[in-house]
């Protein structure tokens, strides 16, 4: 079992309720909730811990994940395609937790990650205490 | 001084890298970094804790802000104008403030913040220990 700094500490968050952009007729299932399915099923005990989520607020440009873990940069990756990329999101959630801050470099991620990037937000800010 | 859940634990981060699309020739200095400056003395001692950042991915509709704290959902908004928005962007971390976890009703969050959301983030997900 992984433990430490490892994935085991790394969620991946799966927006349940994206609609991949144009899908024409809308699918019955939406393409979020096939995309959570699929990689909860593939990731395995190694992987990232696959959390659902009602909405990641990326509805013009889904499918759409999150990945963060503690003291990482929290990254927001877009434009997924519920089948085709599940090996992709994998193998750019398995560099994001090779990497201690998050941050993997620009030449390593998968080519949809650099590319379909929608937000990155820093770990917790320290605060210093003043003495009381 | 603000105690408690209020604005003091509130985080406004700014993208200092951020140059507001449209703008040529590229000012000398980066939307985002005047923006910072502008929240920064705006905000005042009741306000957010407002944080520079130095790329928070989402160059192609700068200037960008975040809003988060803690055990609330952080929200990104872009295509801000570093100076026509300063009190929007206060006022809406006003309201996110007041909200305990950070889910403002739509209806009442600033029309910018509507229309220009580019993703948002749930709170750390609780993780259930199990007995050993």
């Amino acid at each position: 079992m992984t433990t430490g700094r490892g994935a085991a500490d790394i969620e991946l968050l799966v927006c349940m309720t994206c609609r991949r952009a144009g899908v024409e007729p809308p699918a019955d299932t939406r393409e979020g909730a096939t995309l959570f399915a699929a990689l909860a099923e593939a990731a395995g005990p190694d992987g990232p811990r696959v959390v659902p989520v009602e909405c990641l607020s990326n509805c013009r440009a889904g499918c759409t994940v999150a990945l963060r873990g503690p003291g990482r940069w929290t990254y927001v990756y877009g434009a997924l395609h519920e089948v085709e990329h599940v090996a992709t999101v994998l193998d750019g959630a398995a560099r994001y937790a090779a990497a201690p801050d998050g941050l993997v470099p620009w030449r390593e991620r998968p080519e949809h990650f650099r590319r379909n990037c929608v937000a990155r937000v820093p770990p917790p800010t320290p605060v210093l205490e003043k003495p009381e």
